[in-house]
């Protein structure tokens, strides 16, 4: 690691304000004293592993030098996945379950070397043992304070790092089918799909469109900006991570769509015939 | 700013835990290493700026020489509201949008001068730039560093930042009518009226009284604490803030009552008659 | 306290990112500046005072040199419990009403001496005071700064801390009865019960059993993993704490009971015929 980081990043699906996060920042101060911690994100809804992924892709180049510690695990307790620590190459890591959760941002900062983390000493069977707190944050502490990563287990090849899926749209002339990948608190829906896709389906600002997911059409505009449209409006625009994000200007897209995650959503182009979602 | 403050305190709509919070960490923790971060409030219903405004009026007191970050902004991407920078007369300063949100601190604390933030350097169109991280965690890093407040932008007058509305109360004999401002997460239900209004009202801890909202309708009770009424009893106190504020002992007001920001309170005297709801 | 510990950690029922918890962080970081702050736990449902007790006495060993301010006050503005200040055997100090909050942390890491905290100079009638910002964070802030306790308050006895009420569970041959204590995000809930109680009972992973919670009654299996078990399959296992607990794998085993803390969980083995819950 050279220079010790003294940064850690959080992110899990522990939920804002829960113990489980609290014990995690506790065991990050114990043992790496006056060490500058940062929550990223702690409201991925839980076991959503794809979509804290694309979060943590987000965030972590945001303090490139500093240790992410992530922890969204709905196989904790089980040989399904491994326990890991990925060294970036400017200089930060990545801490976490190896399930598909750290590898689009290893994949975007580039992967320099990867440890598999050995079980804690003296843990008991894996149901008894808490890992964000018990396995995965000591071994941040650990790479924070500038210890050396072959400390924490065996070193395992880089490119076996797992990623999520995460499919392509189908693109037709003035239609495109993008899978859901998550909300936010506004409930603005972001899809897989990005600027290149909207343009190759030939979509653009100020197009009329039918939003259609698995059987809940409406209505939409195209738009730049949530201003573009007036209040109420279900709009489809480039989010400021570049997705294409469905939104309701002062409403909550997801809600009024029930576009959870991973459901197919399909955006046409829309004829001046007066039943465009019915037709 | 004299001496850097190097503390800033955040307080938005974003949601705890969520993404759009830790950005804006990570962003300040990037330009500002080593910056003292306090999260002030997050849990903001989204896009309410007044209850914002009031809650940040409260909060940045308590840290007078701090740079406070607040972003509740449901006008971002549009031309409707500046981003501003304000100087306050202890050393702290304000940075935000200019749509009511800093109003009430910088009236309260004083305001030494204001410039109007510059966006970022090669920001795209607006729907594309997220002004949280992009445009406002790195004014207020700036500024916590130490940083001069002319290389944010052009200076304007601190007699054009904006406050949000705050509607005096109706006040008559025995009743008093007053907007409902917000509500905390024990359902307890803050009107825009304080001590004197509900003196003028003559209105007094002991008094049985009526509370409609709207055309809901319920019995009160005027008290000093809590604990001085009957458990479930809706109670009419003045909260630790000086608000005259509706609360229900181990119970949830707002529910209770319906009492959405926004709406109109009536508070009325009681006759000792069967039906004081009803007639 | 020796040398200062200058690390808080805070454990309340106010919300994460409320202006409540934001209040008791400016006050810490404005009386005691460059303190070291550590959100335990805000997540606590309101009022409930032994499912926080249970958490501050896990996460308080974790910094066992901390000053721990812990704030669940169902009764605040009342004279029904004590302000209390508790130095721990380790160097450490507990701060929060004294309503069972402290206890099972008190006896679990040793109290040495305990303080009853007098009001702040200057405080109006009792609900017009929030404690946690005007009383329990600058007690913290001072013992957290080195300060002397005798400067907070009398001493009291260490004997008199209030524990929270933990009725034993009731055993018997392929059975235990035992009340709920709490449940986190995932709506996995946790039983006054432990590995010993299991034992007792006869029970052990790979039995059959039935749940009943005040007539609510669920098949279920004994295991030792949530991976033991099929997707949708309730559970009894030992959580992380060492509390026996139920849980559904990739589910909500506290939506699916009504298992509200509090109410009676009966677990019985089941005989092998069909209708276990019914008959």
């Amino acid at each position: 690691m050279g220079r010790p980081a003294r940064i850690v990043g959080l992110l899990t699906d522990f939920g804002p304000g829960s113990e489980h996060v609290g014990a995690m920042h506790a065991v990050l101060e114990a043992r790496c004293p006056g060490v500058t911690r940062v929550d990223l994100a702690h409201d991925i809804p839980p076991g959503q592993v794809r979509w804290a992924a694309v979060q943590l892709a987000r965030l972590a180049p945001l303090l490139p030098r500093a240790v992410h510690l992530a922890v969204v695990d709905p196989g904790v307790g089980t040989d399904q996945r491994r326990p890991l620590a990925v060294g970036l190459t400017c200089g930060g890591a990545l801490v976490g379950p190896d399930n598909g959760l750290l590898g689009l941002a290893a994949a975007r900062m580039g992967a320099r070397w990867a440890v598999a983390i050995d079980p804690p000493r003296g843990a008991g069977h894996v149901s008894a043992t808490f890992h964000g707190r018990d396995l995965f944050a000591p071994a941040a502490a650990h790479l924070a304070a500038g210890g050396d990563p072959a400390g924490l287990g065996p070193e395992v090849s880089v490119d076996g790092i797992r990623s999520p899926s995460m499919p392509a749209p189908a693109i037709g002339d003035g239609q495109l089918i993008a899978e859901v990948l998550g909300a936010d608190r506004f409930g603005n829906v972001a899809l897989i799909a990005g600027a290149a896709d909207l343009a190759s389906a030939g979509l653009e600002p100020g197009d009329a469109v039918t939003v259609d997911i698995e059987g809940t059409c409406r209505e939409a505009l195209v738009t730049r900006a949530f201003a573009d449209a007036a209040q109420g409006t279900l709009i489809v625009h480039l989010d400021s991570h570049g997705h294409v994000a469905l939104a309701v200007t002062d409403g909550d897209a997801e809600a009024r769509l029930g576009a959870g995650p991973g459901r197919a959503c399909r955006i046409t182009r829309r004829r001046l015939t007066p039943a465009s979602c019915g037709g």
